[in-house]
């Protein structure tokens, strides 16, 4: 549906996808259509914003009900997905990698985990949650058999930047670090770096903050 | 040591608290002196960047063999953390809760989780990783027994606003909010809502985008 090959920008993008988890929870309840301000209340910003979101990708379809909540629905699904499902590897397969596998293959994405690596020899050669693991060492063989395009990185942190070139090698076009390890790639590769300990610390920080000025 | 009561801003705050582990790892290598544009090399910006962030926090002391390590490691840590441990407590004891559990407790920062808040028969009433776990009905009561100031949500996020009347209710000064679904609090409450999905489908966009266009 949607033909946009200049990339959206990031903070556009996260908010298309909190807009589609919104939508599809009305959609859920039965709610038929919805108004900018509706939606923009429901995600604590302006409906100015949201509907500049949606004329950026070329959603234009408001009506006098407001927009149709299943048309927009399909209209951001054809923005952020390939028609293709994603495949995606866990890497490090602890109590982070398989809370995270069974988190997003819960979600009913159009993107799945599909393997694991890890080192352990408890873990290698078993499934784990329906997701068979394999050795670190059989990365780049196994991402090109699965057709993996996605790595995600749960191991501990003091490892994580033997994973740099394995990544690259292994031809991965996207990287989600859960690691305390910023992973710097080459252009080419999409890179979030996720650590949830700054998260943390940011919020801490601020609590103090407006615990000293109370 | 450091006296500031005006908010730093947030992103200056997540590069200080990187800056913090990196420059415990060199520290725990032997390290003694650093350089801004070393400092800055390891984490994928420039030095002006680096420099800017340590004067606005009123770090001065750069030497001819750049910053003295352990001197920078005490000045951040003064700007970030309080004199007194903050306590946290995890809202939904799952296989995330767990994962985020083990891995806060296990990191040796200056804030603990120190209660879980449950409603499974299974959990309630037990000790997991060592932290009792607590059922929701007596939040209130025990953050206020236990000194509790930050609050992790990390439950199906179908249950997550049912939280924001107890959270504020308990004087919780902070949120770090896992689900999908974005919380609003009154002013006087910091809120990181950090939701996973957000992150992977924007990595998948962005994937998506540089096959298009390759």
């Amino acid at each position: 549906m949607a033909n946009i090959q200049t990339p959206i920008p990031e903070k556009t993008i996260e908010r298309l996808s909190e807009y589609r988890r919104t939508l599809l929870k009305c959609h859920a309840q039965g709610i038929t259509h919805i108004f900018s301000h509706v939606l923009a209340g429901m995600h604590g910003i302006t409906a100015v914003q949201v509907r500049r979101d949606l004329m950026l990708i070329g959603f234009s379809s408001d009506t006098k009900k407001g927009y149709d909540v299943k048309v927009l629905i399909d209209f951001i699904d054809g923005i952020l997905y390939s028609e293709q499902p994603m495949n995606m590897a866990v890497i490090g397969m602890g109590h982070l990698g398989q809370a995270i596998t069974r988190y997003f293959n819960s979600k009913g994405l159009k993107m799945r985990i599909t393997a694991a690596f890890d080192v352990d020899k408890e873990k290698v050669g078993r499934c784990i949650d329906n997701i068979p693991c394999y050795h670190i060492n059989e990365f780049e063989q196994r991402v090109e058999e699965l057709d993996i395009s996605i790595a995600i990185v749960s191991l501990p942190t003091s490892a994580a930047s033997t994973l740099v070139l394995p990544i690259i090698n292994a031809g991965i076009k996207g990287v989600l670090n859960f690691t305390s390890a910023p992973l710097n790639f080459p252009q080419g590769i999409v890179v979030e770096n996720y650590d949830i300990t700054t998260l943390l610390e940011k919020v801490a920080y601020f609590v103090k903050v407006a615990d000293g000025n109370s």
